[in-house]
């Protein structure tokens, strides 16, 4: 196999934690780039309460916005059966479900326990499945919990069963707060697979808090996953630290995989203007590097030219 | 073999770059907090002549201030035979040379040819060792030129062992503008020890231009190298990009090579500490990630305790 999916969250994950309430115009606008670039899978928004982030609370408004490709899937991530309807009265037909292997995280974010989500989450994946929606599964927290610390390999490998009964076509190892570790990435990885869930039906969705988004990425690689979840510039994740690195920056993980010889359908450079849109909607200078990077090139371009 | 070694380059290579000159006391402030933080090798400035780089010309001026410990080696950055007569006569017992791998950016750097340049530090390097000075030499651009794209390992592999032989300890691969691979890392350093040096005797210098240093280190790790440079920060690299990154950071290196189970004999905590100190010393924040969230996570503490 010699590619790798990406799957971009940043308009949702991205974006979910900003204080300042991007547009919905600067959202369609992001996405357009993002498109235009070769994404094809691009988690565009949330149908959780709107109260709880207003960030998306556009969520409805949106989508009905979105450039018209067929050969794009616009996911939305749904908590529950409310959310789910909301998903579907705008045409989405692919979701995302999400709850944590760790107790106290599933409780701080989602008020019930690991027991109430999955039963929520059976429901509204075979609801979802009835209806041929296709349906990705985040296990948060999967490799390290805020709260509690380290987290049972065999938590997260029980849930990822359950969820793949359940119905989800792709279950996704989240790395919520960047706590993976190169040999942990591989070690959990093995264990999901050895429990009968195939490498084609499993993603990883890494932050990179300590900076170890990239090598955890290179890790689950090399032991033989394909599919990737990042985000543009960096952006998202914890709002307590200014300035802390966010999502895996899609860039940088494009840039590392066309280096080992991956295709992603993905024009990296386009991906690196998505990246400097961003940056200027939000008024500061984003975690990724390439990005970064790639303003400088065109800088010395630009002198060289003009020398 | 459970350590790794740290070689650390904040005084030197992290500030050469820098604009605003640093004085003389912050950067003696700054090594007593890398000695502080248990760090063993630091590389504290540069011999080349004070009108170059006029950040670092207060070498002779900042090595009789540096912290007394005997288990410390500081070492210094010699261009030729006058800068190593000037970093001797400050008592300077460990020295690194350098040269480039391609010969456009050996002529940019320091307008010699590469063979030029390897007969005088054939030289410099006899002398040190004649007088049982310890030697690194760095092979700048060895996974590749910024002018000439992909430099042929055979040169990189020639040039270590012309170094070697030249009387060189340690032998340092030097991604001077972050443009190596993982897969590349791993063949140029498999390729030099079938060459006859050995691991023990190999070092690499990575930059995270494009986000690739700690992915890069893995790799090298992987491959059994053992012995990683860093910069506090991240400070260092390319004055083109504005916030681009630079070296790869100290606390994110030892930061995964701590949670890869392994031995630095440096305290993380105190490390990014040195960084928090380095952030404010230049007035903006660093491109490191550990040492930020270190910093977002004590101001979660405190809110905590404070609540």
């Amino acid at each position: 196999m010699s590619s790798v999916t990406h799957y971009e969250v940043s308009p949702r994950d991205g974006l979910q934690n900003e204080p300042e309430v991007v547009p919905t115009d600067a959202k369609v606008q992001l996405i357009e780039r993002l498109v235009a670039a070769g994404m094809k899978d691009i988690e565009v928004t949330s149908f959780v309460r709107p109260t709880w982030i207003p960030q998306l609370s556009d969520a409805t408004e949106l989508v009905p916005r979105l450039p018209k490709s067929p050969d794009v899937r616009y996911w939305g991530l749904v908590p529950n059966r409310v959310g789910l309807d909301r998903a579907l009265s705008v045409g989405l037909r692919h979701i995302a479900t999400f709850m944590s292997a760790s107790e106290t995280h599933n409780k701080k974010n989602v008020n019930r326990t690991r027991r109430e989500s999955l039963a929520g989450l059976r429901e509204v994946i075979g609801l979802a499945k009835d209806t041929n929606v296709t349906v990705r599964a985040y296990i948060s927290t999967a490799f390290g919990c805020p709260y509690e610390g380290d987290v049972d390999p065999a938590q997260v490998i029980d849930l990822a069963v359950a969820l793949r009964d359940a119905g989800a076509d792709t279950i996704v190892l989240g790395d919520t707060t960047g706590m993976g570790t190169p040999l942990q990435v591989k070690d959990v990885i093995e264990r999901v697979v050895k429990a009968g869930i195939p490498l084609t039906s499993l993603a990883i969705h890494l932050h990179d808090t300590r900076g170890t988004a990239l090598v955890n990425a290179y890790a689950a690689y090399e032991v033989g996953l394909r599919t990737f979840d990042g985000s543009i510039g960096g952006v998202g994740g914890c709002p307590y630290a200014p300035g802390a690195a966010g999502n895996a920056a899609t860039e940088d993980l494009l840039y590392l995989f066309h280096s080992l010889g991956l295709e992603s359908g993905i024009d990296l450079e386009r991906a690196a203007d998505a990246g400097h849109f961003l940056s200027e909607t939000l008024g500061r200078p984003l975690a990724g590097r390439y990005h970064r990077y790639s303003a400088g090139s065109r800088e010395r371009a630009r002198a060289r030219t003009s020398a």
